[in-house]
């Protein structure tokens, strides 16, 4: 048994710093590395490359939409090509630094509000998809666990990442509760954690109506900002390692 | 006996065309695909690719700096490293198009400031050389006769290609007379189109001060803007083979 | 009896030009000019005004949303304060250059996605409005013909434009057939000059459903791009012209 | 006897947070506020002047050249007509958020390389110094001390303050000693006040020559930035009123 612990990282932009990727990288297994559109540049992008090598966190690009004002979070009504288009730029981006690093790409997590439109919208989801196996058939796609992206990917023989989260809470049917909903964050880290250890080892989530909802969790997403961020992390590795449950990348 | 026949292609950006990529594409032997920064956009470049594929034009990258509101033809001051993080950002995005397509990037040529600073540049030129090298050291790096970038590019161990203009004048030490001299233009076709021959041919340029001047002619920058591009294009092509001088890419 | 014609302009972005500025100003009595977010440039706005004024035609801003690559058209969602905070910037950057240049600025027209969002949307329109009033009192906000965005304005006590369009059909509740639809545009010069007279005359036009629709007509949307713009605008300008009635602005 | 203290605020961009700008307002009398070239963006720009205004802060407007990745410090060679377009742009779009708000403009301090570029190069300052002038003639132009673009607004009739440094050394004509100069900097607080108090009292500062250059000191440029910025715009501020200087701006 293993589940991976993956981070966004590489989101500075020039004199803009942003996050604590060098510490978080203690912690985690997959770094999600931003492309230049919704944060990070290429200079932020090869050091962070070359962080993630030296600490052996598999690299994976994170593509955005092209909206750096509102870091890649405002929903933009793109067309299914133009999707697929800025996908496979921002993937050919990255790469070019990590074999310039001597590394290999290893997934693909988009990022932001085209993360969560490609959860829902099966256009979208496919034209990603096909980014990603375009760019390279062995990447793994990182998506929303049990959504349309996850699912696409697999149809199209790629394979995938089924991602869950630690501090939001589910619906019974396994979606997250949307955010706008006063339950909709999970604030305790004890609450948090089990929430993951359940997830991880029995593939169920208590969802906000009381009931079980079954939620795939291949990988879970820890946040390298705010002041918590870190010690959250170190704790949630290290109760999932004293369960006996290894944490590593595919 | 050969020469190259290049043009910078994939200008366009959103709704704003530019260039008359199609035609222009019937006699020129290696397309510079712009990859954004300057000019060009992720759908601009997919497209721009499977043309140039179609075609069998040899497809390069054309790096420049991020100043789409100056097409990147303003100097800016860049350190060494940055210009190689955005020289390999560049290259790998375009990358990703071709390598989709099915096709093999071929060459990189820098653009418009980018080109100039580097000419002279010995530290730009290295950097610029390097992210070449590092992208893939079989590309063929194109920069001005006999400039620094082209001699920085070999002693890296790059394959090069010295580019020459039909529509400019040379000075006595082989360099472009700067545009803001009066005469540093030529608008004669016949006069070009001679020019060039001489310069594939022998290997020498007249120089504006009267002397020859000695000059590498590996590839030949054709414009494909303007009412006249294409006329002029199909008019080189066929007087270089007309004397007998193929007209290929490496 | 008059009606105002007005078009976008203004809308090249430094070395890319777009529109037939030149010539349509001899038709239009509103320009509306493109404020540097969705096109334009700091440059392209001084000469557009400088130009506008020369033909004393009515200067407007039209700011849109921050998305050159999509030209502003593709809905971004965007917060109410967002929409004010990005309308009242563009209108004081707009307003510089009119002032500069001896001007007063007129009006304002949300351009694109914005405005088609602040059509229906009162908490967007509402923010729209708000900084047209805080930017100045006296600006006439203009806005599609009987939408949330005009009675919105109207509400703040702004003086208001209600914009009617020649070459789109309407429903019977008054709204723009959406451009999805097959019959969404009228192709006929003949058509579309009848739709517009009626419009402006009785107030009425023919809905696709066969009964007439009530829409106000203040203004009237003259494009500059495309090879017929031109020829139309002329056509639509005699011809109101020769049925009385007085092509100006408010 | 008195002196302006100034602070560039107001730099951070939609989720990247820069300065201290609530704190710094307590200590400084002008606020040079980033119009989104450089850095800024509209809800920043609303947020800042509005803070600043709740401060007493007499509000400027800090135009910088289109260079976010490099936080405008990187010098690009713009036309002198490129610079008056951006300059007046971006005072248009401050201007209105500061009306809007119910202050007024005062001043005008370029950013960063625009700054430096417009210390030396006449054309430019007389560029920058016209678009001043054109937004308002009673704005007040901030420039080097004894700088080409103090003496140009001069010239054009525009009210000027010349700016001083706390933390950077002079030479004996007056100038900064560049940054590159292993002497350029300051460290010491006590060698920072001592020599701001002789520039604000006799005119004078010790250049690194050893001898008095002589510096004209109508604004002192604080810093807001790093760990260190608020306890010494403190310290120098209560230097200044112990020694008898009203600290105002003007």
């Amino acid at each position: 048994m293993f589940v991976d612990l993956n981070c966004d990282l590489g989101e500075s932009f020039g004199a803009y710093q942003k996050g604590n990727d060098k510490e978080i990288l203690h912690y985690v297994t997959s770094a999600n590395i931003a492309c230049g559109f919704h944060a990070g540049d290429p200079s932020t992008m090869r050091e962070t490359v070359k962080r993630a090598l030296e600490k052996n966190a598999a690299i994976g690009a994170h593509p955005g939409l092209p909206d750096l004002i509102g870091f890649g979070r405002r929903n933009l009504d793109i067309a299914p090509q133009e999707a697929y288009d800025m996908v496979l730029y921002q993937i050919g981006a990255l790469h070019a630094f990590v074999q310039a690093e001597g590394g290999r790409l290893k997934h693909v997590k988009p990022h932001g509000a085209l993360y969560n439109m490609a959860a829902r919208n099966s256009e979208l989801a496919a034209a990603i998809a096909e980014a990603v196996y375009k760019a390279d058939p062995n990447l793994i796609l990182f998506g929303l666990s049990g959504s349309t992206l996850v699912k696409t990917g697999e149809k199209l023989g790629l394979h995938t990442a089924n991602e869950v989260f630690a501090d939001r809470t589910y619906q019974l049917d396994g979606t997250l509760t949307p955010r706008k909903h006063a339950n909709a964050f999970i604030t305790s880290d004890k609450q948090s954690i089990n929430q993951i250890l359940r997830m991880v080892k029995e593939g169920r989530v208590c969802s906000v109506q009381g009931d079980d909802a079954i939620v795939k969790a291949d990988t879970i997403c820890i946040h390298g900002d705010g002041p918590h961020a870190l010690e959250f992390a170190k704790k949630i590795r290290s109760t999932l390692e004293a369960e006996g449950i290894e944490v590593r990348a595919r």
